[in-house]
């Protein structure tokens, strides 16, 4: 195992899958449930990589443009409710893989209105609940958005109203699912202001560069750059880290860490967040996705970058 | 993170933690399903860490007395399914995690007969009916036997009769799952003749140590020691060992992934195999079960272990 | 078989049940889920038998005190909707018993937002889509209640408006079913006002009497007594009938066919209307409920009455 | 509504059905899962009604040829089992609709081994686990085909053994549901042996004439023809029509009830049974199956003759 890599060869390594990915025909589809997504170019991609130790980030493709982070948002929501209510989270989510789609709703019933993860829909709009409490859903926006724009030390960053907008009109299903929970005692706040903060979050627009930059505390154990107090504590690191090796790509997680081997939260919106613990952040971002919604040539894009450099946590090449 | 730990330093905490473990009073359920798991002792408690680049075991407690494997035979049983059809395998059989015990069937008739991993137990009937291909049963049993008595290096490891035995009149369930997945085509052998070799594996008795030493090379990219050819290449040592990370607790997987941070299989007979990549193989035994049948206090033990010592790959202490 | 049943007869088998069941100690359990239906008091018992040629009901014990019609306003608006629609209902809502509870929310994910049929909760919210459309739910609700009372030949009847108010506030697991239906586009209306029309139908108050009346153009082909117009055709009243046999129990449907043998639909209320085809129709009211939430000892009038007189449907005695 | 219809006007009606029949180009599909059965004559189209106070069937078309009875085999079963052991039968069967095939093995598992009906294949396993209690399987077979013969008054009726010898080799999903009740308790015989049983009593070879003699006794509250012992008592002949009409076509029952309005059972060998109480029993054959497994062509005839003559239980023309 070499896990020590000099910047110019990681540069060159960026290099050659953006090429690379460049001649792929197949690109997978973006998603269409709103028109935002939908018209997003299928040829975009971009890719990051930002190791703990350093401010540079090495960069290659369309790692300067905005997408929208839509999942990967969950783990800053879950960051910040861990900050405010600590473990006891746990009790009204669960920590354990889906299997979705099967049981989006199913399992739900099933378990009485407890979500399996926060990563799944409704353990994400649980989060957005105790985010909110005893504020409204503005502060808690504000909160997140907040959190991200200190940790990519960014405050140009801006939530896309256009995609909030549209996800507020035709997110029906994620509606059902607050219902359902807030008919089991397991939403607290008035459902449309809880929607709210889950839509917003969700329609953050991100580059490649700053969701690398926003998302290296993980990498870090916690700690920021530039001397500023750890977001978090190591366990609490790792333990985020572990909900995305586990439960991080929809019901495609265990395939990610079969053929990838990282942490790593994906979204709709073609963005991948990967964590290497104790060497980087990485993000991958590629509008197209796959049949069960992660972006096809950002897995791809991972897939190489992390089997050519050893980067798996599963063991040495 | 401190990843480096002399053999003095890792007996002593072998030691303190066997002292703890023999303190506590909640020490869970056995396995009561077959009279010969019913009457193994609660009290009963070993730990075996076994590092990669020495022939010395670290071993505390009962760490030589032989317990039942069970379901951590399923780590072996891959491994031999994958040398002999490879990647074919995944046409029969998933990588993703299940959400037991929910979906027991219920998931199973969803996909059509394709379980969703190798390591629930339908996905092990059907790694049993890959290994029979073409041999009657006895081949395949003594084929599962053999490797994992040329992996500990020890010819004196046996399959317990009488829990076989015992497992062949119980198994009930595990039958109409082998008959549901018969029906869908996903399972070619006799049905008999493959549960007989799935109850046979899951009856090999082995201790601490001999499992310590069967399953280090997934520690060791594949590699054994004293310079035999290696028994898997280091990307199906990593891939083996995702597989354990995501679905290898049942349906505490994620659990065990968040509070303890390495990939692992446990067995109702109270034992857990636990991998730290590129370091040690880790065996701990309390045959006492919690509510979602993984040990109890082994789980306790790799919890103090791996968090001392600061082993979880999800991230630097 | 011997149908043919004076009414002397007829208000001696009514008073005798009636005395019966005020003698039972074991009285099932009141709704609880709003205030207003916790507080009826568990020994109120009624019964009214309306035979099809004739203006006399039967009564006897509570038969004139109105109580909460809740699901059994389902067959009104049933009526109402296929007046209004015809046959295109079906391609919203199928016509099969479900198997409830398991199946509440899995089977309408399972089958795309369309409910099982008319009379579990999600397909009678579909009903009160369509009975929305083109007009607000006070129209609606007028129509509904308007039914009644001109089937009943009873200004008097009237929605009680705490119970409305109360099932608004609480019916977060509807409101979870109607915003999964929206999301899968089975439900066109606004979700709040539809479900005002539901909760406000369910609130509709009537005696046993009165609900009689109500109800018998079922047991009569369709034909209102004084020559007015037939409320539906004959072959619509055999299929409302038929649905309420397979489908008009909640889980315990079934059951009401093989212990009773005649078409009924039950409410939360505690109230019971049964239809006996071409002879009578009957309402028994009782407020405890037994475990599928249909009435414990509404339910034990019905199969003393249908027995004694040899009135199922499925053979002569 | 008329009941009462002359032997010539019936005759006529058959004929005309069967003219009509025949013109069918639209004629569903054979079940395919078995050569015997796959191997029928899409074209075979048979109808025999049988008033309860005649020994003259009224026949038309192939109402002589004799086909699988399949699972309408499971009236005479239950019929049996209700001899044998009594109400005691309803603690290892339950009495309501299934909502298949969704829930076939999914419901059967949140039962705990406890199918929801007689009529669906677990249930039917029940049965014949009832009617091996403590003699071979071959007896149970015996003594349904012994009752069949009994009621038919025939005593030429055979099984067909290569039909019986197909389902035994092909029976895996019945074999898988067999071993999880016996795996949950509910079946005490030798799986094998009480799948011989189920198999064999489906292999009943009947003509439409023969099977309209068998069903009869449900059309007559239980009394044979010819001054024989009453069959059933007239509450369990309801009882056992109760049973058909809210299950007796699979996942279609509520659809049958719907258009048709009697209690009916079919099966796959294209055979529909059914019962219009005091009245007659019916029979009708044509191999073609519709989607949810019942004969396409022979509901069209029940729908064709029994709305005709008004035969429907629920309500006059």
């Amino acid at each position: 195992m070499t896990r020590k890599i000099t910047p110019k060869r990681l540069q060159e390594i960026a290099d050659e899958i953006t090429e690379r990915i460049a001649g792929e025909s197949e690109r997978g589809v973006v998603a269409d449930y709103i028109p935002e997504l939908a018209k997003v170019d299928l040829n975009r991609f971009g890719i990051a990589i930002l190791p703990v130790e350093t401010e540079e980030c090495i960069v290659a493709g369309d790692a300067d443009v905005p997408f929208s982070i839509q999942s990967i948002s969950k783990v800053f929501a879950l960051t910040l409710a861990l900050e405010k209510v600590g473990a006891t989270l746990w009790s009204r989510v669960g920590r354990e893989p889906s299997g979705d789609p099967f049981n989006s709703i199913v399992q739900l019933e099933y378990e009485k209105g407890i979500p399996r993860n926060p990563f799944i829909n409704p353990g994400a709009i649980v989060l957005a609940d105790v985010l909110m409490d005893n504020q409204g859903p503005d502060k808690a926006i504000e909160q997140i958005l907040g959190l991200c724009q200190r940790l990519a030390n960014d405050q140009s960053m801006r939530i896309d109203g256009d995609v909030a907008a549209s996800e507020m009109k035709t997110g029906g299903r994620n509606r059902a699912l607050a219902h359902f929970m807030a008919a089991e005692g397991n939403l607290r706040g008035d459902v449309e202001d809880v929607l709210k903060i889950y839509f917003h979050q969700c329609s953050i627009a991100m580059s490649c560069r700053q969701l690398a930059m926003a998302g290296r505390f993980l990498a870090s154990a916690g700690h920021l750059s530039g001397g500023e107090d750890p977001t978090v504590t190591p366990e609490r690191a790792r333990r985020i880290n572990a909900l995305m090796m586990t439960c991080g790509q929809y019901d495609a997680s265990g395939e990610f860490a079969f053929r990838i081997g990282i942490p790593a939260k994906s979204g709709v919106g073609g963005g991948i967040l990967g964590i290497v613990p104790g060497i980087a952040s990485v993000v991958a971002w590629c509008p197209g996705l796959d049949a069960k919604g992660n972006s096809l040539l950002a897995t791809r894009a991972f897939e190489e970058l992390v089997r050519t450099i050893g980067w798996s946590v599963f063991g040495p090449i």
